[in-house]
């Protein structure tokens, strides 16, 4: 049969497919999960060449950062992006290479193919704490120069263990969402070097990229001062954030899902996997917050049989009860969820990095007490910075983390922006224009991001009620050091005419004191007592204004002024 | 061996492997996509049981309308919500029955199991204008109901040309993403019905989503007037929405990629799958906008060889050819894509809906010719509504629409709301607070949303600036009418005093331009004549600043008001 009779017949099979009685004309097709985010790469946060480049560079070093630092592991990140020469003309777009290396824990030789060539494949799927939680961001990142550039991923990793260095390149196959690897190779290690260094070329816009991606890296290096971050630039400038402390907070733990935060099909799938023999076994061995005497009361409480299988609530005619024990583990009043599994900031190195980053006039951080939302334990962790280098404008400059990324695109959508938007800052002494800097980090296992690129938080209740609680309680310390500022301001200005004389004044009437027979320099030990005397009737005369019920001492603010007078 | 052994037994091997050189004691997995839904909940918007009540709703209303309007078939959908009876109380949440049954095309059975029990299966990728497009919507409601309520979906549909009606009733296996039917039959149709009758359970909360969802089906209805819709709410209400016209948009159709929108992985697959034997001919067949002698100067202006078969491109070494014909297509600069395969709302539509929603003083709007971002044709449609039964109000109130869905979350994030918030109004002559309506449509083959609960558009720099020119040309055509309206009511102010009197001045001069001996009756075109050499003086003395290079003329005015005055 000729290729023109069998084009034709194919055509006259697919009409007659869709004339068919019961043919709607529509034709349906799956599509894999990676032709998905190829498709709708915007989704991933690859709306344009700038945000590509960005999003590539955050993925690799997200990537790298949950390899060292939620390790127990000092960081060393090296990033690199280079222009491929003649990207450009004729037709050519800017592309580039970027390389991120590190010395995290590596990738087993076992996974690599897939941790890096198959979408939705990942060490995260786990209750943790982690800056990823997708199993998506690298992978969108080699999809998209799969897509652009037309080349593969190349990968070098050693774990810590292992004998030997592993290479390999490889892409994405994207019908099959599953790796293809075009080359692979094994060295003996030499000296003990572990991580993994990940090249990938993509189209890009560096120029329009640059600021987004230094902001990014030194916001990250703001709260992650323990690592050290090299950036080599197609401009080919070297930017090194040096490490500062060799202090590495307490790497997340895993933990089992709380009660609060499982739904009917979680539980299912528990109830089919779990080796609990009766239902009492059940919640005590796979839940957090759950003990003998919690899963006691829990089960009388709502009638249950502690001694069910677990498997029979799977049985049919048995979905009433199912439901039943799941409204339960919502509604139970169980303890809290763990903080153990969370790796806050703490307050110190927030207000170290502010430091270091604005140098301010003043500077405050708060760590709160964990708080949870279904089921998933989180902490607020907010700092302010007034003054100093901070620049003025019409409303705080936000810098919004969550589990210790830096958030900079898609602000006027994220809760923070909602809660430190909405505060009455009058209230609390800062009149704007003002140089005012927020800072505001979600820890959880579980952060609610509004897309998968991972830009903007959900405005969950209870978060939402915890950023602005950590937000009032930091403003009311400023509120209180503003207002002693403008107190101490106003004190001196009543009270310095009268208080600088004070030294002078005691020494006078020091001599003036005995009869002028015995007049001699007098002694400090008097001048003091005289001076301490008049400080008493300056102070008198200084009223201050109390703050959250409290009024400073004003003979304290006098004796400062006649302290820092200088007798000639 | 006992249970106890084996237990341990089996932990020793996990702990064994975790130890092993080269292991990091990370545990990597595959999650389907299912399964990532199901676990990332809110991506889909279905955040909490208000939205997941709202986006259930919608993306059920949306695959209706796409069955109905867009396959040529004036659409009737009815929805029902139902309380679930005693799913509050004992740790019960309060759960509810969704139903909506349109008069669409019908699912045909070979694809229903699939099409609501497989995430990413859909019959919408292909390059058509349609509310779906990501084969998730559904499904995500479907698993949500799994999640909340554990039961089952239940599907009724019939296609046009079968003879029976089908039902399935079937869960998602979510770690297989696979559909898992429980119960299926099939009936002899009776009458000629068609369509689909779609009932899930979920948890939600009706109290807090009804004021959205209403919001949701009124400005459905705006831009739908020929759907018939119902409405049946948990208070047992019944909210209709009647059929106001007949006449359906022009359905739109299905179309080849154009060169601009494809990418170099796109561009190989299509390489693979051609039948054509050259790259002209591939050319040719496979893209939209490329003609016999386009492909022509294309080829000859990159320097490639027409004959060359496609399938060489794919061969080894050949990537560079491979993106220079990448880049190529990207560059050149094709016939914009063809807008036949959109269908926008037309600005008669949208007058229509504006008057009818708000019964405003002024209305107007603006269907732009098509346009196209990285070969995407979109057109932008505006309308503007002012004064009448509009509140005043601090900003515009905007509504938003994507291919011919209302968007009523995360509107600061989106593109229309960035261009209408920017704009200058005092520009136009409107004063805030103003009664003033705003409503955005973006048609496309793909529309960016910023999420897959397709709440919010990007900020393309196409479409935004098509935005921008729309809204400014209709805000022209508003600032003439209430500039025109200023002024009138300025030359009434002014000339009212007199015009009002021309009339009876008229009379009396009619009486006095006769000699006393003739005094009679004045006949009523000498009156006539004196009034209009009245209303000439009058007009004279009455400035108008000129609008838009055009100045009204006075005497119309005059004359209006002169025709206003009743004599007694």
């Amino acid at each position: 049969m000729s290729a023109v009779a069998k084009r034709t017949r194919r055509a006259r099979a697919r009409a007659e497919e869709a004339a068919r009685p019961g043919s709607t004309g529509e034709k349906y097709r799956e599509m894999s999960v990676a032709e998905f985010f190829a498709k709708n790469k915007e989704l991933a946060g690859f709306a344009n060449p700038t945000r590509a480049l960005y999003q590539t560079i955050r993925e690799l070093v997200e990537n790298s950062l949950d390899a060292t630092d939620a390790k127990g592991i000092l960081p060393w990140i090296h990033i690199s992006i280079r222009q491929i020469e003649g990207s450009e003309g004729r037709g050519g777009r800017p592309r580039y290479t970027v390389t991120v290396e590190d010395n995290g824990i590596g990738v087993p030789v076992t996974s690599m193919a897939m941790a890096f060539g198959k979408v939705l494949f990942s060490s995260k799927y786990v209750i943790r704490q982690t800056r990823g939680m997708y199993g998506l961001g690298v992978k969108a990142a080699i999809l998209y120069g799969q897509m652009t550039a037309g080349t593969p991923v190349e990968v070098y990793s050693a774990t810590k263990g292992s004998q030997y260095v592993y290479m390999m390149k490889l892409v994405i196959d994207v019908q099959r969402n599953e790796p293809r690897i075009l080359e692979r190779g094994e060295w003996n290690k030499r000296g003990s070097w572990h991580g993994t260094r990940v090249t990938l070329s993509l189209e890009g816009d560096w120029s329009r990229a640059k600021s987004k991606i230094l902001e990014y890296i030194k916001r990250t290096a703001v709260i992650a001062p323990y690592a050290e971050i090299i950036l080599e630039t197609p401009d080919g400038e070297i930017y090194y954030f040096p490490r500062s402390t060799r202090k590495l907070p307490k790497p997340p733990r895993e933990s089992k899902p709380h009660p609060h935060g499982v739904d009917i099909e979680q539980l299912k799938s528990m109830l089919r996997s779990t080796r609990a023999s009766t239902l009492r076994e059940f919640l005590v061995k796979e839940f957090q917050s759950i003990g003998d005497k919690t899963a006691q009361d829990f089960l009388e409480k709502y009638g249950l049989d502690p001694d069910l299988k677990p498997r029979e609530l799977l049985k049919k005619g048995r979905d009433k009860l199912l439901r039943r024990l799941a409204d339960a583990l919502m509604e139970y009043p169980f303890r809290a969820p763990k903080s153990d599994y969370l790796s806050p900031i703490g307050s110190d190195i927030i207000e170290i990095g502010l430091r270091r980053m604005f140098n301010p006039e003043w500077v405050g951080a708060v760590s709160r007490s964990p708080k949870a939302y279904r089921g998933h334990p989180f902490i607020v962790e907010v700092g302010i910075a007034y003054g100093g280098g901070i620049e003025a404008r019409s409303e705080p400059l936000l810098l919004r983390y969550a589990n210790k990324i830096p958030l900079l695109y898609e602000e006027r959508e994220d809760v923070s922006y909602k809660v430190v938007s909405s505060i009455n800052w009058r209230q609390y002494n800062v009149d704007f224009p003002a140089p005012l800097v927020v800072l505001v980090h979600i820890a959880s296992t579980k952060v609610p991001y509004k897309g998968v690129g991972k830009e903007s938080v959900s405005d969950v209740p209870e978060i939402e009620a915890e950023i602005r609680n950590a937000v009032q309680e930091v403003a009311r310390r400023l509120r209180l050091y503003l207002s002693r500022k403008a107190r101490e301001e106003e004190a001196i200005r009543r009270s310095v005419t009268l208080a600088k004389y004070i030294p002078e004044v005691a020494v006078s009437l020091a001599y003036f004191l005995r009869p002028p027979s015995k007049w001699q320099p007098p002694k400090p030990e008097e001048v003091k007592k005289i001076q301490e005397a008049l400080i008493k009737i300056v102070a008198r005369h200084i009223e201050l204004p109390p703050v959250d019920g409290k009024t400073e001492d004003p003979e304290a603010i006098v004796r400062r002024i006649v302290e820092s007078v200088e007798l000639e």
